[in-house]
């Protein structure tokens, strides 16, 4: 069953909870274009950064964090108005709606914050739920980048561009 | 008449060449997605990255830096052998084959240092002159994002998503 989760901002004593997923999401090595061998120093700086990126997590009923997602500018000056996120979802709670609850939470947020688009910019084609759920609230495959993501199992695998307007 | 270039590694005493016509571009806020209102030392940060980036100048015969490139990584980890780069020409400078012969040299040494291919993320498509010179080398416009940069002058633009295999 769908646990019941409550999205809000990042606290400086969150990052003890999301590090042992994270961790495992970037040590697997299939979805992110980070070093695999990244320390947590270098995982928490790369996941938590200072403003204009924003920081969310998703706590179930027991207020423990399984998942975690950022918002910031895709580019800065002219391009500022265009949004990236990323999420992060606790493996042991894939499939229970976690990721679709950050992700409304995120559009929401951006949208609220004046962005007018939000664009992803390396999303590996061989993460098929991840598309999915993307394209399930408004994103299109812009473009695929051939052979721009080594993945551990499947080896050289395209990154999509996704891309959707915000209201 | 075209200028004798030669093109070398940026020495540390480079920098005070590249900011009076680094400073013009980003100020005009027509090609880059900085802040237009960037300090110097904000400016040097973005342009004089630490490795695996690495940056070159092309100077004249006289020794005068006209032009810039840097070349890096497109992202980490499984991400890491697609290079990007960027380019800045002294705009005093404009249409005498710097931008092409730092292409040129920036296209070897990616090849060189074992990147397979070239991305550029953010390519302006009011930035004509640098579209034709990407597409005469070679590179394709993989997608436009639309409306994802806000030009001075013409309003929201796009952003071309620019790609090219190497040898």
């Amino acid at each position: 069953m769908a646990p019941k989760l409550t999205i809000r901002d990042l606290l400086p004593t969150d990052w003890r909870g999301i590090w042992p997923f994270l961790e495992q999401i970037i040590r697997a090595g299939e979805t992110y274009t980070w070093p695999r061998e990244v320390t947590e120093e270098g995982a928490r700086v790369r996941w938590v950064q200072p403003p204009p990126c924003r920081v969310f997590v998703a706590v179930d009923e027991a207020d423990v964090i399984v998942g975690t997602a950022k918002l910031l500018p895709n580019n800065e000056g002219g391009g500022s108005h265009v949004a990236n996120a990323s999420f992060m979802v606790d493996p042991a709670r894939s499939g229970l709606g976690v990721g679709r609850a950050l992700a409304e939470h995120v559009l929401a947020a951006a949208t609220a914050d004046g962005y007018r688009a939000m664009q992803f910019n390396a999303v590996v084609e061989t993460n098929i739920g991840a598309v999915r759920l993307w394209q399930s609230v408004g994103f299109k495959i812009l473009a695929t980048i051939p052979d721009a993501f080594d993945h551990p199992v499947h080896g050289l695998v395209g990154l999509h561009i996704m891309h959707r307007n915000l209201p």
